[in-house]
């Protein structure tokens, strides 16, 4: 961690990172993504989208593209789900982000989203975090399952480096030995992230539980801890789900944890600026 | 998780458990622990414990006996810490929590202290565990380690079914491949314990993080996850310590970190008592 | 590792330590443990301890205090277990090593067993492992399960400085993400062991798997890897065993490991020898 | 790992997987790779490979892409690697395999070598891997930092559902808490692999260690586990290798482990072959 970097917050660069996304401004105000894990269909992602604007969401995701542990698990719709969270971007206004697994889509893909994300399994792949780099669409990128905040941020710094500035990084939870929880939540990443660079970092607490009853507790604890925004799923059915469906919140649930967030956004900006005075 | 423990919240045992301990009442009074990791010498003790009673704590810590991984290092001031602890108690009223780590001490030791610690080491230790369960006060149970929710929750059941029922569950970081933190400070137990037990749940970020940046926002964080209590290392001079001088808060940090602490407690309770209207 | 410690091989101390324990030379001998993981009943233990005498063992093994994640599972004989085994020994002249779990049982247990020890549960346990430096017994210390090396040697240590030589290093796996075996055996401490300690060294294949298909190709794997000897479990029954079932041999499938074992043994050190030359 | 799978080991597909590579029969001759971690030069390329052979190896390794955590470490020579490990393929009649880092790459890098080598963070890239299944030649498949074995055949499936069969499986060690070694390696993957599956199976003791004096005796277990063979990092000068240099052996230490894993081989073979009569 010592030496300089373009990732580290220092002497030389001390401003924070602030990427323009639409009418957000990322690492200013705070930014709520929320959706389906994958792009189903038309309807459901065109009904999600409103839901979740309505509930205060500022961007949408949704995966057209799902590495899967096995061939024959749902891959994802591909191209045609990339037409249909396109239609819903231009039918809410609201900006996408959605991932990429392949070098070869970075390009074309990200003609259909404001962000591309780099999902917890490619994190290390290398050569696919150097295309989405060359691109210059901003960045999400998951910390690897079990790696460690210097792997991450050298990651992050592989696209620094082809000359894209704008990198959002994700705590999205890692492997430990606890089967309660689907991952670890690591939010002692927010504040120590903040520390050494001057990148964005958001919390991912569906996918970081895996539990729905830890999604709304955790999704505060990270806004207390200084997190510069949060990604939660969001389905229409989450019964019916293809993916993830045992952490998918439905839009009621996700509404009434907005509400709470953002209130306790406003509280931690408050005793924030009074304790500064 | 599945069959009926004398630990789980069930509906034949649905009521939170609270521990009356002096004046708190654990599980409902938000339990703030603070002092330093070692005792080291009466004036260092008295010191702390009148400038953490004046930040807010509402119980004393400090070690007489040190688990430690080398036969060389320092072992604590065992009987002669334990009188030191007494007298702090004596002058302050603050009441006192004190590791035992040899089940032939937990008689003895719980005469010069309210609440008995078990360390993480200790977690598994199992004769000791059933003899502090004997000795019927009250007792800190850390959470191990490596272990899991369900090991954990195993090592409470012990203790309970030794007829003690009261037991504070302290989550104190898990080890992980993360080197930037000592440990990682696993929050989704705070909310996941609070599920399936009615145990109260108690965070401490000091040995969670080991990193003096990361104890206030993650302390924080912990109060919005909705945990009963904290528990932080306070020292005079943390230069000075014997022991974790790199995660020991000055008086005046603690004093800063009390204030919002308390704050950000009583917003969480008004905002979850709106939201239940 | 850098320090000299009463563990370390070194030009101040360059012999291997050597224990004689009955007609067995450990250190120098191979060292072949079996038997069963609890005892049962005098039957069990009588019968199971000449029939692994016969196929080549020459250290009996056998729990009488077993230390369970659940208060409620069988936590042993206790006493009259312990009887058993001294039974067992004099009828067929086989040492016998036994796990102590409670600092005050090290003395008068040690009066029933020729090794006493402790399990990887209690390998921090430090007042017990004091203890047991104490009784002057041989001590056999299995490693933690999430320890390192420096960890567990720290342990022997504490065990060597109550002048206590006779220390034996068990592997016994450590805890990893892999769900398929049990733990995972880190053969890599048998050389390791070997070039920084002097202390001699075994590997316990049974639960290093828990799978029986494993316990073979392990064992041997072990032996190639230079290690001393290795703890086997043994059960007449495997399948009414009291405790781990899945994992314990039948005395044929011991007798047949057995065979290969110490045909390896011979051909490893003639191997060894040829290319001293 | 219930479910048939084209990577099982079954009634349906009894038979073990025998991969032919020039003279070579993987899976039933012992597979000795032996090379530098990355190529250098042409020299010292042709002399490790000459040297190699000698000793007994009969599969030349090297890197033209190295994934490297830093952007700004040395990241291998790419196409003029790939020329002198063509060039040492032509002189010496050793086939060579070699890592694809990128799924654009796949067809062409496989013009220049025997084997394409898939490396541990690349385990889970979905489309490198479905690539590598499409282009057909063999692949070396190496078991990622921290997944399981039922994650790593999965990946093993992608490629055999790609219509590509030749799939040998390289256990490279896993990431734990110990650090006395880079990795700990995993045999018993050896015989748990070979119960399940019928893909041969071999193991990298270099990386698997990451330290000189293991590399040898961890290579001798693993063909007392009953591995199919082993790849070792071999470099003329060690110390001024551009990578990994604290775990290459010198071309005689090579020579000296070579013989010995040769003999064990065939004293395994023989005791196998005693113990079925």
């Amino acid at each position: 961690m010592n030496e300089e970097k373009l990732y580290s917050l220092s002497p030389q660069h001390p401003q924070r990172t602030v990427i323009q996304v639409g009418n957000i401004r990322i690492g200013s105000d705070f930014l709520l993504v929320a959706g389906p894990c994958s792009v189903e269909s038309e309807k459901q992602m065109i009904t999600i989208a409103w839901q979740v604007k309505e509930a205060g969401a500022n961007m949408l995701r949704g995966g057209a593209f799902k590495p899967r542990t096995s061939p024959y698990a749902f891959q994802g719709l591909g191209l045609s789900g990339l037409k249909i969270l396109d239609k819903a971007r231009k039918e809410t206004g609201l900006p996408v982000v959605t991932e990429v697994i392949d070098p070869r889509d970075a390009l074309w893909v990200s003609e259909f989203a404001d962000v591309l994300q780099i999902g917890a399994r490619n994190m290390q792949n290398f050569s696919l975090i150097k295309e989405v780099g060359k691109v210059g669409k901003p960045v999400l990128l998951k910390r690897g399952m079990t790696s460690t905040m210097s792997e991450w941020l050298n990651c992050a710094e592989y696209i620094l480096a082809e000359g894209n500035p704008n990198v959002i990084l994700c705590e999205r939870g890692i492997r430990t030995f606890e089967t309660h929880t689907r991952n670890t939540l690591d939010l002692s990443m927010v504040p120590a992230l903040k520390e050494v660079s001057h990148l964005p970092v958001i919390v991912d607490p569906s996918h970081g539980t895996g539990r729905l009853n830890l999604i709304e507790p955790m999704g505060l604890a990270a806004v207390a801890a200084g997190c510069d925004g949060l990604m939660v799923e969001v389905h229409c059915n989450p019964e019916e789900a293809l993916s993830d469906k045992e952490q998918a919140f439905t839009p009621q649930q996700f509404a009434a944890m907005a509400a709470k967030v953002f209130k306790l956004r406003r509280f931690m900006q408050e005793m924030t600026a009074a304790g500064a005075c």
